[in-house]
């Protein structure tokens, strides 16, 4: 097996780089990201080839760890990168595509084989299969690290929460979460949503000002410095106060989000699991006359999509979306496949659920005007009292999302300690 | 002439990606980041390809602007992106490379020709050196952009010296900073250097604490949303006070600074700019008994690269280093070549100034023993008196740094409103 860490992505030119994320795979295995390192496993020898500093390199960015003690600490022979090339021809060694274009190209030249970002090549398939399956179960190590990511994600929603009030922009609200990340030395997991447009799933900007009345919907997870995530959304109102038609639709997402984390526990499909926060958002929304039927006829037509549009979440670990580079391979059991269906398309993942895997959970409603004036979803949007759905147009977007460990009886909640507003518990 | 935006870099899966920053290049020309976006100028025609958003786009990323609103705002005809390879058969196209090789392979296949980061392919000369001219010289709206990223820069510094206190970790005056920027919708232009570890000239770890006694340099730029940047560092004592061996430093590196912007004009060559600095530092160092010999000497011979081992700046306009993706090409005017001598060596820029170019002018005092007892070194390291020099061991790096414009009859500083630390103001 040889895994190649990849090099720094240039953010405009090859000396200005973003900061150096080693490709997953390899830091599952080697424990932390090696700038353009490789590891080579050859029967029971693990080999590292990485940079060997210079008089430069002292002078620019440090003496730092010989060689040597990176060796010793990571308990692996150490061989200059220059080497990696002798050391892999004649070896018909398997490995894992890294995630970007160029570290591909570097990884064919030493494989002498084609390797593509997002594929995998003929004879890698039983090197893919065996890191899936150590990465779907979490062991105490990987627990531990998502633990210091999830509190690191709270320390981020209490400063959020403590700088967001009416007047304050956005912007100011995310820098504030972020610096709180970076004093611990870490960083966003992804590039985080702060935006009282909830309604756009994937909001990358924070370009507006909070007002009263408005939902603040925050998406934000930490990444430790050995690369593991958490991931965690909060909405809550910039006065400090629901109103009536808020707190309904909230306490309704908090319902959907509650119920679908008590149905995690081992052996339970994932499906049944978005598809318990559906079932909750569709009573509620018949409940509260904002839909018209059948509940289980509304959800087996994906009637609760037009305000629920995406899958209640996907697997967590060293990836936000866990492994989602190899494709829906890890995340799809083998024989299932995505649904056609608008919404549960959008599913990121349908396995059956084993103690150590981590999931998130994250049910949501939104009022997309792009969804809810879609003509080829008229026969769904049929079922929608607009008049009564009026009346809650004060309600943009709303998701809760918390980390889940599966255990060997249930679930635990990796990310409890960040607070959920209910109508009992307000923000302000 | 078809130039390529280039994609988002991935962080570890296609979806999870750095914040998208177009070429250098094609910012230049185009005036924003248009993800994935290729401009076409054929004749006197512009014609910008670029993704037209769909409903799942309106769903994830918001309804955004129409394809048409962009080209009217940017003057351009807009096509779909589907429609660039038509758009560029048969027209011989020069081109510029993006800075990634991802996107640079995107643009092979589109030209049918070989397109490699950071190299000028056979054809595409002209289309460089007219580049470069262009870019050399800034107009008013480029100043004033650089103006923008100047005073997000003052709001970082004023954050940062506000939290720097002893007993402060680095990393949460990072986080500071930083949050000054992100709160005005902007980046760094750089991973900045927060530390007391001075000596390390590109650290970019803040793993430490500010302790009584230590200096703190900062590096950092901001960049504005149109990709403009600024770059500035400044030093200054934790305490609020120098001890007298860091004033004397601190005032020897300040004095090295003003005589060097104050030779910054048309028609100066950057090397006798850097040479400047680089004599003030050397007479000094004389001064203080820390170097012995003649300082003309002294400066011929490189010994002031002992202390101050880099070039006093380089060029600075979209890219902090600007252009340096061509290499050198843009920084050193034809015919003119790097020094080999250590120290001057890694001097980034040697043209003549002109009016309306932009550079930075930051020289700096440091103690690295990995430079100091290099044996390689060691007929410049006879020329230091080691008891004197030890008596000024707590300075480990200085270092300051403006952005400076070259005028009609001089230069103008544009980061002149970030105050400095002098014998006569401290910054407690």
């Amino acid at each position: 097996m040889l895994l190649y860490a990849g090099t720094p992505a240039p953010r405009n030119y090859p000396q200005n780089t973003w900061p150096f994320r080693a490709s997953s795979h390899f830091l599952y295995v080697v424990g932390e990201s090696v700038p353009g390192g490789w590891v080579v496993f050859d029967e029971d020898r693990a080999t590292l080839f990485m940079h060997y500093p210079d008089r430069d390199d002292a002078l620019w960015h440090g003496a730092g760890e010989s060689p040597a003690a990176v060796g010793d600490r990571l308990g692996v022979e150490v061989r200059p990168l220059s080497e990696v090339e002798a050391a892999a021809f004649g070896i018909d060694a398997c490995t894992v595509a890294p995630p970007r274009g160029t570290d591909c190209a570097r990884l064919s030249e030493v494989l002498q084989r084609t390797i593509r970002v997002g594929r995998t090549a003929e004879g890698d398939e039983a090197l893919r299969d065996a890191m899936i399956a150590a990465r779907l179960v979490h062991d105490e190590v990987a627990v531990a690290e998502m633990r210091v990511a999830a509190d690191a994600a709270q320390a981020a929603f209490a400063a959020g929460r403590k700088h967001a009030q009416p007047g304050i922009r956005e912007a100011a609200v995310r820098g504030r979460m972020i610096a709180a990340l970076i004093e611990r030395g870490m960083s966003t997991s992804f590039h985080p949503i702060v935006s009282v447009q909830g309604e756009v799933l994937h909001n990358e900007h924070s370009r507006g000002t909070l007002r009263d009345g408005d939902l603040l919907l925050v998406d934000l997870g930490a990444e430790t410095p050995t690369g593991w995530a958490s991931d965690v959304t909060r909405t809550w109102p910039v006065s400090g106060r629901f109103s009536p038609t808020q707190r309904d639709l909230y306490q309704l997402v908090l319902d959907a989000q509650l119920a679908a984390i008590d149905k995690v526990a081992p052996g339970v499909r994932y499906l049944d699991v978005h598809l318990t926060a559906a079932r909750v958002i569709t009573q509620g929304l018949v409940d509260l006359k904002i839909l018209r039927g059948d509940v289980d006829t509304l959800v087996a037509d994906g009637v609760h999509a037009l305000f629920f549009p995406h899958g209640v979440g996907h697997l967590i670990g060293l990836d936000v979306h866990d492994m989602e580079d190899l494709g829906d391979i890890a995340s799809y059991a083998p024989g299932r496949e995505r649904s056609t269906q608008f919404g549960t398309a959008f599913l990121r993942m349908d396995r059956d659920l084993v103690p150590g895997m981590a999931v998130t959970i994250e049910p949501g409603f939104y009022q997309v005007p792009a969804i809810l004036n879609d003509p080829s979803l008229r026969s769904l949007a049929d079922r929608v009292d607009r008049n009564r759905l009026a009346r809650f147009d004060d309600v943009r977007g709303i998701r809760i999302e918390d980390d889940i460990l599966v255990t060997n009886d249930g679930c635990e909640v990796l990310t409890a300690g960040i607070p959920k507003s209910t109508a009992d518990l307000d923000w302000s």
